[in-house]
């Protein structure tokens, strides 16, 4: 019931939760009554805060203030708003960079290089005033009535840092993974280029005054930065569950970023955040994707921890934030998993880097027009939000995102118009069009679950994820491998046997040869009767067991085969040794789509067709990216839970409008 | 009287004075009676001498040695030559950067990283040497009959420097301008991502080791460059004044160069000056909107201290002069306004960066074409210049030129595809092709001569330009406020009220929402009954007072109103809200020149028309940038004071031509 | 006769050697009686060993251990196999750098800064360690029986340094070259910019805290760098050659780099190597430039030390190697004068940087198509190759690369648009259409034996340039001058009289002006009824002796000559006064070419033609770079000797296809 809230009263899946960012520091405490009566008025109902504020929590060091956040939020609790409070490490204080200027990170040329939340996570005294800042914190709002958890710091990142500290914690890090010097040679080869090491101390990070960098120990150097942050979270969590145990704690990450294990992450989370900033003409599959596998890092409902409602700086320019689509990104959130969504920010900021209106509210404070449209959000979800809580999206099919892979990848890009981006998306396109989710998991995830799974280049197969993929396909799983897999070891070694290595059983055939074309060239395939043009890397196969589906049609080894496919177990193995075909990636996938029962269904151009369910219930979204109306027909009957109406065959929606049916 | 000269004569409002850049000390002794016998054929009578001659006035630490220089000065002045020195500190000499290396500025990582004029100009080792040799400099020619006056220094920068004398130096301006450190945080917003301050010694310069950067301290910085510079030229007038207060001081700028205030600039100068190395291929309206700005420093006569006539080796290629550029370069510059022309160089150099054939002479001391040219212009003017000399350029409309503006923009450029300079030229081209020459000028300037003044992208508005804008239009002034205009503090910070600010009374009117396109996209406006595309920066009015004059024709806003035009006062202001259309400019700007009575005219293609009066006479300059010959209508009929003839209604001029008619 | 060797039996003009790289401390040591044996099948009779290989043979400082090796080479060698040692200094152990970090350079901004090779060669420490280690080395193998020679270090740079040790040697090299300080000053031209040295330790290399840096020290610090590179190798050669003088010493050079004089460089060596990395689908002509090149050096045969024969990573792609493509690389490096050819790599490396199938083998052992056609050529070269190794390769004509004149060029770009291979290319490739193949040599080669001799570009000329050109044409030689030259000294200075200086007299002609074309330009010059299209530089000349042979068509210049002939001594000179056109070259060369009786051949498109001759023999080669059958009209009929068979009149050559035509 809106107005009351009990102690911490939090359950993600009792009701679609929205909200805003605010920063009561930031603005008149005259102002406050003004703001909270405006957020009533528009059933904003929980607030993030302490964002950012280090310097209003401790305005000297180890001199604590939180009298300012107490006021407001007695407040604003008052009006029934629940709060998020934000551990407010990403930019610390003048005072204490002035005192150790070393928390900030250090480059690969040793220099002290700094940019907002670019804190050094290993160094031990930053680590000391974030535990301390962060103990305060948990220790006063643990009984707050109305906080109901934490967003742990600030969109984090890998933060490529080469301090002495960065030194000791990589060696350390090295030293638990491979316990002796001797393994960590044999296992980066580091016999290659004369780079042996004869004792721990002469094992560096990759900074620039070394003679060569090892590809192996770039990619260690890039799990330690993100286990090094995953870490800076967990010290967080673990201090806040010893408080407050029923809080729950989040973190906003930022998005399609690569850099940072989001599995690992989650792990110390209660549930996943992600900050969605669109662009205007952006293509919306993006958004669908990272949707797509924030929810994959838990299998379960996240957050949108800031959505974007306004203009910001960071990019060339600012298209005009058309009628609707405020709304359009809050639904298309939801229609992916989220159960929360929080508008950055309430009001716009006056200061520095992020001036434009990207508030709710103007900078004068009067309602822009993303406030209206919040409003109606919160006044549609009072019809169906709970419910619609307790659902969760229905997923048939598994495409794996693997950090290792990307960062192998970059560590020793080979081919530089291989775009891993680009090749996931191919495959994600191909899904939507038949609007089929996926779940964008690890390649270690209990598979059981899903018709199809699609390892898109996996170039590096360890023992676990071959036995996860086996399991799988001998109990009857569909295994789809991409070009460009098997073929190194699991610290970016390629191995001494033919390839794909591990892969190559299961797929009944042996990679021969490849090339990599850039853009202006291309070969073609032939599919069922029918040529695709492809390129970018392509496998030259040789078949033990496997059928041949695909040929080349030219060059020297046209007829030899590009895609095959191959009985195992009880299951079946493709091999798409080839890229750059979205086509192909359409028909193909429709195919194997058709052979494994997957439900699919033609989604008319510029629709998002997606649905959540729980065991009572299916809520189907067709979200209208179009800016025309659009006719849609509707994969099933039911009633539009928005319009109040039933709804049956098709129906129109309206330029950049949604169509939410419910179905039993 | 040609030959003789007095003690420093000069006057610059007599004669228009035609003269070179030369280095005695760069040629042997044996050649420089050939040298000043080549100067007196050719007209030649005003030499830069001493220019980054360091090395050989100040040989070794306090020792110092000008007899080689007065040497050659006695040998010219003997021939009726006169002489403007230049403090010669661009290049410092090894023996100096030996013993002290901090003098060459420091770079944001924290290393001296030098180039030629970048010394620390608030080093005290530089200044303390500075400072000496001026002082030795000014009283050794003090009394030397034919120096009329000094260069300080050559093509000043800002320099960005980060060493701790700035540091310094930046905190105390920060002091002298805020007073308190509450105020500076209140200023900066450092609120905004915990950047609060506690003690003056935590300010620091926006250095790469800092975590977050303010905007707000980003442009202070750049204002805290650009008055070190203009202090380091201020030291050396007063030093030159105090010695020889009959002998001009002047500055060569570096033409369009946006990091250094030619305002606060030419305030302790007698008369700016500034080097011209058009481009052979470039649009000329570069080098007149340089010569309008110029001019506008002071609203007096400026000299052109480098006037390019040969090769230089700092572009990707070099065109060849063709005959008549250089003599036409000339004229421009006078048509401008210029009243001293000084070819650089007067002998080609062969040493280093600047070997191309650059000068009046060969490299084998032979004439090359421009010396003829030269020796034409000198011979013409003859006739004509002192008259003219006296003569200043007709300008009744003001375009403000406003330095703090570009700062806060590249402080925070908000849209990358907003370009200041391709703004302000849309607007200085659509004046051109009427035949109106506008004083680029400061918003502050004292307004009530012009007829028409141009506001372009005040972001800022403080309440001094906020009163001199109110002033002029209550009395009768016509205002023309561009798009993105009014909603910044001087401080870089967004208001808290409505846009635009101070300027919303006036204007008459609100903007509601503004959106930002890239080159890809347009919006279009109906004006007129005709219609215009329009794109970068859009601003959308509601209107108050105002009437609306042009609405947009796409988009969710089409019919909201992007021009309107307020009475205020005895007044007219027009709030122009869209960018990037050349014609739209035209169109507009012609329909605002006759409804207030600025004379305008149908300048032909490829020309630039504009006049020099005085009381007594006019002179009207038509300028033929085409190849070819040309027939242009003439604004009045008069006397052709080259080709010493009436000439009525039309003239025809050849290509790279130029008409000089004088009327009454 | 295979199978058995001597104490290090070598004659490089006995036979072709055809061999690879090998490392066998990559390998295990049960795989290397397998890898033998594939190589004794293969026709593979030499290995290059131990490069790369520090870390094994110096496990700890002090402790040297070659019994690896050594064991592996006493299995090799039983089975006739010969070896070519390397030194291994490329890359160091991290064992040293931990001791010694200053070994790596330091860059222009004092930060050490590492890469593959980038040791700093004038560090007295590096020295040290390498002296040490060659004469370990040298000592142990001087009296093995299969040592043939070595290979110094791999693949040098001009490493530029900024380290102490540099700086020092920088000076010692400048007093060296011009005694006093004095002289140096006026040789650089100190004067200019006020950077005259007072004393020595003034001067610096060209680092990043200096204020100027002038051309003429940049100039000699590419000099410097490139002697201490020189030096590094010769203070191996002595090592190597004071304990086995029997045994070769080489080095494999980068191909076409240009930092480094290889004049000086092959000096020292018995013979000179390079690495060859074609394109795919690059231009062969580079091969055969780069090989052209290479065998001028020392006018006599060189060797291919590293020929690709699979994928690498440096590229942003890897287009398959066409079966064929192998071979063919192999024939047309033979055709050009290589005497030995070692693939790279036997086997494919599976560790860091350089992971993909680039070895004869795959990676998993088993032989790629490319082991194939190394075998096809040994079995091939079994026919021919000893007589082929005896003979030379037939170039009438000189084309001089100078590498001081692409430095002064480096360091003093003038015109970003002039590219100093492009522009040579445009010579080469006129001259291959012909079937001309040149020495690409000094200009103080002497040039006797050449019928034509070309100078493109030669900006600087010394007075030892000067006199061997004087006496060339004196006695009958035919020179041709290209644009751009002779206006420079030796310094980097222009010079002060008139153009084109000491070549003025010889070409009888003065250059008036010049002018430079971006791309998007051109003028047009009249030469025998044909217009051609020119741009880049354009000299203007005034004849004097000189007959002028071309007339630029457009501009002002129209009528003036751009192309000139003059007679001098017995001989002719030809000053081309334009760039940039392919045609005009062709049409040109092709004249000159008939004047002075070198005979031509219109090649085919696609095809390479060219001879190696001794008293006896006449091997002519097709290339075929097609990939299709070419018809091809024989030069001289005569015996294939691949296919056994006689040839006449025209041949068929399979696309990438070769065809080895001998006549008597």
């Amino acid at each position: 019931m809106p107005g009351t809230t009990k102690r911490g009263e939090f359950d993600m899946e009792e009701k679609i939760y929205i909200g805003a960012g605010y920063y009561p520091d930031h603005w008149p405490r005259e102002r406050w009554p003004k703001d909270i009566a405006m957020m009533k008025e528009a059933g904003i109902k929980v607030l993030r805060l302490a964002e950012l504020s280090w310097s209003f929590l401790e305005p000297t060091d180890g001199e604590f203030d939180f009298t300012w956040l107490d006021e407001f939020m007695e407040m604003a609790s008052k009006e029934g708003i629940q709060f998020m409070l934000s551990t407010p490490f990403e930019a610390s204080p003048p005072w204490l960079r002035k005192k150790h200027p070393e928390i900030v990170r250090t480059d690969n040329f040793g220099r002290i290089h700094g940019a907002r939340g670019l804190h050094c996570k290993n160094n031990k005294t930053f680590i000391h005033y974030v535990d301390r800042l962060t103990n305060k914190m948990a220790a006063h709002y643990a009984n707050h009535e109305s906080v109901i958890g934490w967003q742990i710091d600030n969109e984090l990142r890998n933060v490529e840092c080469y301090c002495p500290d960065c030194r000791e914690g990589f060696i350390k890090w090295l030293q638990d993974r491979y316990g002796t010097l001797e393994k960590l040679n044999e296992t980066w080869g580091t016999k290659f280029w004369s780079q042996v090491y004869n004792s721990w101390d002469e094992v560096t990070p990759p900074s620039a005054d070394q003679l060569t960098i090892s590809i192996s120990q770039k990619l260690d150097f890039t799990r330690f930065g993100s286990d090094s942050t995953v870490n800076h979270v967990k010290r967080q969590v673990d201090i806040l569950k010893k408080h407050a145990p029923h809080q729950f704690v989040t973190h906003n990450t930022m998005g399609w970023y690569e850099r940072l294990n989001y599995y690992d992450l989650a792990k110390d989370l209660d549930f996943i955040g992600w900050d969605c900033y669109p662009s205007v003409d952006g293509d919306p599959h993006i958004e669908c994707f990272i949707n797509d596998h924030h929810r994959s890092t838990k299998h379960k409902a996240h957050w949108i921890l800031e959505q974007k409602n306004g203009y910001f700086n960071y990019s060339d320019y600012n298209l005009a934030i058309e009628p609707g689509l405020v709304r359009l990104w809050s639904y298309l959130n939801i229609s992916r998993g989220a159960n929360g969504i929080l508008y950055y920010r309430w009001r716009s900021n006056r200061y520095s880097n992020e001036q434009n209106p990207n508030g709710l509210l103007r900078h004068d404070g009067s309602p822009r027009r993303a406030y209206f449209e919040a409003k109606q959000i919160t006044n549609e979800l009072a019809k169906f939000g709970d419910e619609l809580a307790s659902t969760t999206v229905e997923a048939p099919v598994a495409l794996f995102y693997d950090y290792d892979q990307i960062w192998a990848f970059d560590a020793h890009k080979q081919y530089r118009n291989f775009d891993h981006r680009g090749h996931m998306l191919t495959y994600y396109r191909a899904l939507a069009k038949m609007g089929i989710t996926a779940d964008l998991c690890a390649p270690t995830t209990d598979l059981s679950k899903y018709k199809v799974v699609i390892a898109p280049s996996m170039a590096m197969v360890s023992d676990e994820i071959y036995e996860n993929l086996k399991i799988y396909v001998e109990n009857g799983g569909c295994l789809i491998i991409g070009a460009r897999s098997g073929f190194k070891d699991w610290a970016n070694v390629t191995i001494d046997e033919p390839w794909p290595g591990k892969l190559a059983e299961m797929a009944g055939l042996m990679v021969d040869e490849f090339e990599v074309l850039p853009d202006r060239y291309a070969n073609k395939i032939a599919y069922n009767g029918k040529e695709y043009s492809v390129k970018v890397w392509l496998d030259m196969l040789e078949t033990n067991s496997a059928e041949s589906l695909a040929t080349y049609k030219e060059k020297f080894y046209a007829g030899r085969t590009a895609v095959a496919k191959n009985k195992y177990g009880k299951g079946m193995v493709y091999y798409v040794g080839v890229m750059g075909s979205d086509e192909f990636a359409s028909d193909f996938l429709r195919d194997v789509a058709e052979e494994q029962n997957v439900d699919t269904y033609n989604v008319p151009k510029g629709i998002f067709a997606s649905s959540r369910i729980n065991d009572n219930v299916r809520y189907t979204f067709y979200i209208n990216n179009n800016r025309e109306q659009t006719t849609v027909p509707l994969k099933e009957s039911g009633y539009d839970v928005i319009a109040e109406k039933e709804v049956a065959k098709e129906a129109v929606i309206n330029g950049l409008g949604v169509l939410i049916v419910k179905s039993v």
